[in-house]
């Protein structure tokens, strides 16, 4: 019995996927479990698939067998063209490139954690400029063999079926949106009085009870899936074995219970891939924007609701014996706060941190700002977009370690997501009109449901804009992300 | 600069050594965390590292840099003759009996589960039969790419450095020592009245705080490795990153307590092996036989000995809140009874249940044997070394899954093991006279130091037997192991 190319391809992915697996394994237990001395040794195995993975996925034969390879239906296509997108970026960097960014990369880091304590730019910026010199050479030539802009070509790593110019005026229209909208948040927050959640300490083992008892009604399934602790939260592990993470503060159990909220997002979506396809590129996510708006649909769209804060208050008042309001909840999860840090940005302010960062490492990436200026535009632009200047560049942009590892194109995601999310959330709602009658029930079962049929089950068959036009009707479309905004900080 | 042919090899061995590390992190979490819904995932996970190491140690690529390497010096040419002896164990066999193999032993396997619930020989005697063919077949094969005697190929992959001759001729002695040893230890005991440890429970809590306590005194660093539970407790995870497993039973804290000992006799080996020929051949552990020692030697020798049973006692009485004498312990961990079931045995009928098995399975091997015969042997021999006749098959020759699965030539190792920890602890009592009042402190460590420098920093670079003679002054002598027990037992 012969095998076709497109089978072998298969099998080929296949095996690629259980490296990549294995790898996912490893680095959740090397966050969750590992003890310190096995840091060392777990670099070695972690590079030791990575490199086994790229070799496979770069081989000569399964270039031959992409040529060879003959449609085979709708799913198969896109398989196949997935295949030959993973195959071109294995294979259109020469290993000198690829050696001396992660060499710069490297070193820029470790740069970076320093310069950062000391708030220090001076100390990274030839590093820096090392590393941007070097990304700038690897998206010239990927978007050369991808037939694609060169930032385009590094922000579809991230999420394929989106290009920057689309997510140019989507970020124009949020920018002339919050210059009205944070004054009118801010005023409208002054004029209500906020309520504080009673004292801690709320113990660790009570959060964790009630933080597993949420995702569990969410529709996270626990015997295909794990809750560990890890410095920083995160999803993952593989479909059948979600290994999701969060941190406890005794004192502050909203950080957690939302974290975990948001993780069984990510956590529902792997777990509902098409099971037909697994280990195959168009078995897996549509990409990190995709992923982050179900996360955020989640946390953001679901648990903060009205309805399910309203469910929520009681359920948190039996885990700890505190009694609590859910006005005390929407006060605590609901805050609008100008920040100069990203990550404790609120919904309304949030992107605004991305915006700005999309711009820079466009910027930088074409040339337009040199690394010796970027202290100088983050602030000015920071000021520009929020009224406020970071008083030390650990506090501007030298806060996130993406930049000086050399992640460029990765930021404009969250935002993307943030947005899709308001987008299918509306539609889940006029599809499901009582929606919000079982979020205030604590069941977000049938918007788990909703997303498994409309995003989940499609795996990467279509692309950004595609699922979302075949879910709400339309391609990304900010209006939603507003709407919601509004309804929830100003009004 | 070119590479010579034996830096090649390193490397390649480096590389399958990382496979085979993440595999055994693999392992540990499908025992230790795992969620059911992970486990056919995980196999195929297992399997791609499997595969892939299988691929690389049997690559001609490989086998022509054998031929080519030149002797380095004592343990690089160790490592050499260690390489080639894998190398040829990975390409002797043909696919087709290797796969056969496999299938073979799940089929038995399962069938097994099911023969043993009903201790019906019956329904899995057939399957036996073909795996017994096949191992057979394998050993055959092995025995001449090797120069070796058909079982001993199959021994030698457990335990190199000792043949079944040298074996046959110490269980023989064995027997002898058993006639007249078993009825006087027993008469003996009856003779003193048994003393009862307190009634549970004993909370898990503090039994695992005890636990790591008393492994961390022996000299396991958990700075390098962790304890957790498991349904079967074992010693796995790498040199850095160890991972011990236990299972608690509330109503008897000893089984845990010795069984963490028990474990980290093995990290230990582990921990201090050379670091200079990490994942090399030549740094690995010199075999299971030389493992079992380890771990026999801090459970069986040190830490059942009166002085450290002294010594146990009011830590034990400290950490449960309950008064336990030593004459209380001794009762508990040091009673001889015979019985059936090999993994219930004491430590003076132990060695009597694999010295049945190791001569049954050389005769199944040799054809003297027959599967269908073996039932009625396993009951005769058992009658004639215990003075019982096991009143089921599931208490006979059904008891274990190793010949079912096809491990034939594993067992000896286990009393080969026990009989190397008396002697390696004679020989660490005459160099170290203050040893058992460290014991009697609770104090392993001086013994862990000894063994680091006389077995674990050897690495494989010296055979079973010139490990023990270069420690002790003589290859295995089973006459410390009769000194041991009549010391323990007889008087």
């Amino acid at each position: 019995m012969t095998i076709t190319a497109y089978e072998r391809l298969t099998q080929s992915f296949s095996r690629i996927a259980c490296l990549n697996e294995a790898a996912a394994m490893l680095s959740w237990d090397a966050s969750a479990m590992m003890p310190p001395g096995g840091a060392e040794a777990r670099g070695e195995q972690l590079a030791t698939l990575a490199g086994l993975a790229h070799e496979f996925l770069a081989s000569p034969e399964l270039g031959e067998d992409l040529a060879a390879a003959q449609p085979q239906g709708d799913w198969e296509d896109t398989n196949l063209a997935l295949m030959r997108d993973a195959h071109i970026r294995a294979t259109a960097l020469p290993r000198d490139l690829i050696e001396a960014s992660v060499r710069a990369g490297r070193t820029c880091e470790s740069l970076w954690r320093e310069a950062r304590k000391t708030s220090d730019f001076k100390a990274v910026e030839a590093a820096l400029a090392e590393v941007v010199a070097l990304t700038r050479e690897t998206a010239t030539i990927l978007g050369t063999a991808l037939g694609q802009r060169p930032y385009d070509a590094l922000m579809s790593q991230y999420q394929r079926g989106i290009t920057s110019e689309q997510a140019a005026g989507i970020f124009a229209r949020y920018e002339a949106f919050l210059k009205t909208a944070l004054p009118r948040a801010e005023a409208l927050q002054a004029t209500r009085p906020a309520e504080h959640l009673p004292e801690g300490p709320y113990p660790e083992a009570q959060q964790a009870a009630l933080a597993r008892a949420l995702a569990q009604s969410a529709g996270l399934d626990f015997t295909a899936a794990r809750l560990d602790i890890s410095a920083h939260p995160f999803c993952g592990g593989t479909q059948t074995d979600i290994r999701i993470t969060t941190r406890y503060d005794e004192q502050d159990p909203c950080a957690a219970l939302m974290g975990v909220l948001h993780e069984t997002g990510h956590a529902l979506y792997e777990q509902n891939l098409p099971a037909r396809f697994r280990r195959q590129p168009v078995g897996e996510a549509a990409g990190m924007a995709m992923h982050e708006s179900q996360s955020l649909i989640i946390e953001m769209q679901a648990a903060r609701s009205d309805a399910y804060l309203s469910h929520l208050a009681p359920l948190f008042g039996q885990a700890f014996a505190k009694p609590v309001t859910s006005a005390a909840l929407k006060s605590r999860l609901r805050r609008v706060a100008r920040s100069f840090i990203r990550v404790e940005a609120d919904e309304l302010t949030y992107p605004a941190h991305v915006l700005l960062r999309f711009r820079l490492e466009q910027a930088l990436l074409s040339g337009d700002l040199t690394v010796p200026d970027l202290p100088g535009a983050w602030n000015e632009g920071f000021q520009a977009l929020l009224g406020i200047t970071p008083p030390t560049h650990a506090q501007g942009c030298l806060q996130d370690i993406h930049w000086f590892d050399g992640a460029i194109g990765y930021f404009p995601s969250y935002t993307l997501g943030a947005m899709a999310a308001a987008q299918l959330m509306a539609a889940a709602r006029r599809a499901l009109p009582t929606l919000d009658a079982h979020l205030a029930q604590g069941d977000i079962s049938p918007l788990s449901g909703w997303l498994r049929a409309h995003v989940h089950s499609l795996g990467s068959s279509l692309g950004f804009n595609e699922i979302l036009a075949n879910a709400t009707g339309e391609p990304l479309n900010p209006a939603y992300f507003e709407a919601h905004l509004t309804a929830r900080y100003l009004t």
